[in-house]
């Protein structure tokens, strides 16, 4: 298997991995860079055809993947210092470039099966925390409304512990989409009807909206709320998310 | 009320305020800085009398915040560029110089009184997360171990929306401390006791490892375990406390 070595920051293709850091980037190239010492062969084992690439800060390195690495995959060897401006967090061993799934809109005339997390969040970091409790806790399906943090986005994936591969992501053109749309929908909100005693439905949406920010008044969602002793004004979003769908989880397992 | 100009990087002050922006500096000079366009006015309103300073980027800025500044605190305005060196969040907004409350060593022979949570959280913005969550659910009392962050930091502060202000810290020497200790003791872990069926007690120790770290063997504490699908090896640490305490406070609540 040849190893292409790179070494000038000129490089088209390391250009390009660079854009995929951000996520206008990830979404110009539908590619994603993903880190981890043990995320990496995680994801290598469960899906390899994701990946089209691996990227390794030096031969040692890369031949500790040998074994997982699937074949055609691109090899590359980087200088030093390309490699650590693509390591983000830091991890020193290979990074692989994958193939952002395909994220078609989704029409909201179509029933939700099981919970759909309709989301905002703009934060990748809490956004990614989030969607690790939701493949935790059985949710499919994932609603991305404009303003929400890309879910390829390195910092999202390093928070996510590859539960994005366990999820189905669709578009939503914005809040209006969500008009009129089959089934029940629901809204984590400080007020509303107390989540730990619902009884959940099956099949719903679930909007969570952008960190410290409310929901549109115009949104026809019921709300739900987490009681609290009132001490502090809120809870931390992507806190609040994962205790109502914990809620809605262990209703469905009973 | 004088206002105390500061231009240069060299001030003795200014030198002791950049060094608040980590654990060490806070430890050694006791000190913190909290900023925020919320949390500033209503910490002020809560507890004007914990604060010795306030630092403003320009006279205008300084004077919102007047009606609420108490006698006798320091009034400073830096240097746009100095400031910008303390406003690691960016608010372009006053920030305030506050005293870190005594955090003397417990004697592991005191009962708990409620839930006290254990903690060893590395990261200071997971910290501030969770410690929002426990004062949402009514816990009075933290432990730290050496390893945990400081929750004066300023990013912990940040994620804590001022719950550090509703709780009680204390030290912890090591795990050790923890053996032989009054009253019951529980630890979060991947396998347990299924925390969301429990019969939780009104008093109690709740530890708390380190993110992505598991508890040492000889941690004589009962371990409690959330259920999941399986589809990721765990949740985020501080979403899984969140949810232990949650279910705690609405035991009690009942």
């Amino acid at each position: 298997m040849r190893t292409i070595a790179i070494d000038s920051a000129q490089n088209e293709r390391f250009r390009t991995w660079e854009k995929l850091l951000d996520g206008r980037g990830i979404r110009k190239h539908g590619a994603f860079l993903l880190a981890g010492r043990k995320t990496v062969p995680e994801a290598l084992r469960a899906g390899p055809g994701r990946f089209t690439a691996v990227l390794a800060p030096d031969t040692p390195a890369l031949e500790t993947l040998d074994p997982l690495l699937p074949e055609g995959i691109a090899r590359h060897v980087l200088a030093r210092p390309l490699f650590e401006r693509l390591d983000v967090s830091g991890t020193g061993l290979p990074i692989l470039v994958g193939t952002v799934p395909e994220m078609p809109a989704i029409d909201p005339a179509t029933a939700p099966q099981g919970l759909e997390l309709v989301c905002a969040l703009g934060d990748p970091a809490n956004l990614g925390a989030l969607l690790r409790s939701a493949a935790a806790f059985g949710v499919r399906r994932v609603l991305l409304l404009p303003d929400c943090a890309h879910p390829f986005h390195p910092k999202c994936l390093r928070a996510a512990a590859n539960a994005v591969f366990r999820l189905e992501f669709r578009r939503l053109a914005g809040w209006k989409a969500l008009d009129g749309a089959t089934g029940p929908l629901f809204a984590l909100d400080g007020g509303g009807h107390d989540l730990t005693v619902f009884a959940w439905p099956d099949d719903l949406r679930l909007v969570l909206g952008e960190e410290g920010q409310g929901l549109p008044d115009s949104l026809a969602a019921r709300r739900l709320a987490i009681p609290t002793s009132g001490a502090v004004e809120s809870l931390n979003a992507t806190v609040a998310a994962s205790i109502a769908l914990q809620h809605w989880f262990s209703r469905r397992s009973a």
